[in-house]
């Protein structure tokens, strides 16, 4: 068995737990012994519970004496909410780790210097773009400083989210709502704004999702909106939030640990995302139906010029019951 | 062998001449012997040739006596730039006739009646579904008394087809505008409006195509426009009508006999022809690139609400390039 079998392992492994919604990357570690017999497994379940290396270690228990870790992600440093894994590993007896993407944080990272300080032999860049497709957002989130932005809109095929007598329910079927439910479920925090909450009174939570483990709401802007809102309905009810767009979004990050963030929101509120530039990914669900007038799914965020218009040719395109959904990334 | 197979044999006959251009429909014919030998083949090759049956009972010669003649139309009564059908059938002795479809053109119709008159037995309704759909916009023009309107545009993924400070070339990529050129070359008639000749001096030819075989080229409005634009170029220059759109559009039909018709227009015609529910058919084409505002596609045609947006659910789409296709028709 070679490194690259034992890391794809604990990729594997690091997907039994969903930590969309997690300040906390997905981790998964292998303990494998000198005769390379598996002798421990172990994920990180989120925020609070025992990082992969330490449920591996913990499984190994004295088998981890002279073993090989492999771990999707650099060893932590620091004490966090759980202790330091490159002490654990130490104290294990363990003599090699493999480590597959470095740790992209600032605070935790310093794990592979004090390993081997320790004189244990660290081994590094095993299936890294697989390691580290495991947590794109939180990854994109350490190196931004800001969360991933998805940005959804439902449009008809002429581009429009209402009609000009501001109708809009429904330019998309059931399916394409089903789709923006796993959309939501997906990500740590719903972003709309006042504007959609006054129009629509949008609930925007995931259905069948416990209201604890519901994502954030957060509702940008200044107006004054009702109380009864549904959006600030439940025991995890909505935020409202005045003030700078790219600023609430950023602090998602930098105050809460969200790194992946969903805006489901009005021309207004997705004019100032786009102008901002903070749109990275694009789910465009579009309806066979024309509207010929309306309000559209942006407004002008400043290309006035086809050469300065963005372009994404690498979009995928797929049927959603009648829809369509054009997807891509931005960057 | 049956009537259908045989009637399947002229059908694709009729498919031996393009008459896309043409003011005829496609006809194909098939004479059969007593035996079932097939003695005599035709089909029709465009205004002022011979039509489907004669061109048969030429090759048939004398076997024609006695014979059963399939025809994908019922055959002509009246003079027109030949002689009528239902005589050269009578003259040439055949017994039986089976029809594809009855003519539609109230001139030319009564065929069968003069035919039974006659003593010859006629059978009708032979893959009738099939024969129409040979000349589709033909049978459509028949009946309404316009051509068939086919209404091309190419959007943003956004909905616009220039960005507000008017430049639009190229929003689409070469695939997709080669696919115009086929479509260009599939009907008798291009029909755009006085803004589009002002903005972008369109010369709307089919390349390849020799002068002759140009499809009219139409442009609607009132505007002057200067006497070098390129669509007033060539042996066969474009021609300026002032007036209503939908009687320039009924006209071609009437006047020309010009069948099917390609509107490739800006917001302002495009706007007039779907208010005046002209358009059959559309042919999307759609970049995957974002503008946020500019010249929109259609422009307000009246819905308001979205309870009245009229919605196109059996849409295909095709990858055309980097560009979408999105096509159907409207009835």
């Amino acid at each position: 068995m070679s490194h690259d079998s034992f890391m794809s392992r604990a990729i594997e492994l690091a997907t039994n737990a969903d930590l969309a919604r997690d300040v906390n990357p997905v981790v998964g570690a292998v303990i494998v012994d000198a005769s390379g017999a598996v002798v421990g497994e172990g994920w990180h379940n989120g925020s609070g519970t025992a990082h992969a290396e330490v449920m591996a270690i913990t499984q190994a228990g004295a088998k981890a004496k002279g073993a090989t870790l492999y771990c999707t992600l650099e060893p932590c440093n620091a004490q966090g909410k759980t202790g330091p894994c490159a002490q654990a590993i130490i104290i294990a007896g363990i003599t090699k780790v493999v480590v597959g993407q470095r740790d992209p944080n600032q605070k935790m990272s310093g794990g592979s210097q004090t390993l081997i300080a320790a004189g244990i032999e660290v081994v590094d860049g095993v299936l890294t773009e697989q390691a580290k497709a495991l947590n794109r957002s939180w990854n994109f989130a350490q190196e931004h400083n800001r969360p991933w932005v998805i940005w959804k809109t439902a449009t008809t095929l002429d581009g429009y989210v209402a009609a000009t007598d501001g109708t809009s329910k429904w330019i998309t079927g059931e399916p394409a709502r089903e789709r923006v439910q796993e959309l939501r479920a997906s990500v740590g925090a719903i972003v709309t704004g006042t504007g959609t909450v006054l129009a629509d009174d949008p609930l925007m939570t995931v259905r069948n999702f416990a209201e604890a483990d519901q994502p954030l709401r957060i509702v940008v802007g200044d107006r004054e909106l009702p109380k009864n809102a549904q959006i600030f309905s439940g025991t995890k009810p909505g935020v409202q939030l005045p003030g700078d767009l790219s600023e609430v979004i950023s602090n998602l990050w930098k105050q809460q640990g969200v790194h992946r963030v969903l805006v489901e929101a009005g021309s207004h509120l997705s004019q100032s995302l786009w102008s901002a530039d903070l749109v990275d990914e694009v789910y465009w669900f579009q309806a066979p139906v024309l509207l010929g007038a309306g309000k559209p799914a942006i407004g002008n965020f400043g290309v006035n010029t086809l050469a300065n218009a963005p372009r994404f040719p690498d979009y995928q395109v797929d049927r959603v019951g009648l829809d369509l959904l054009v997807h891509f990334t931005t960057r």
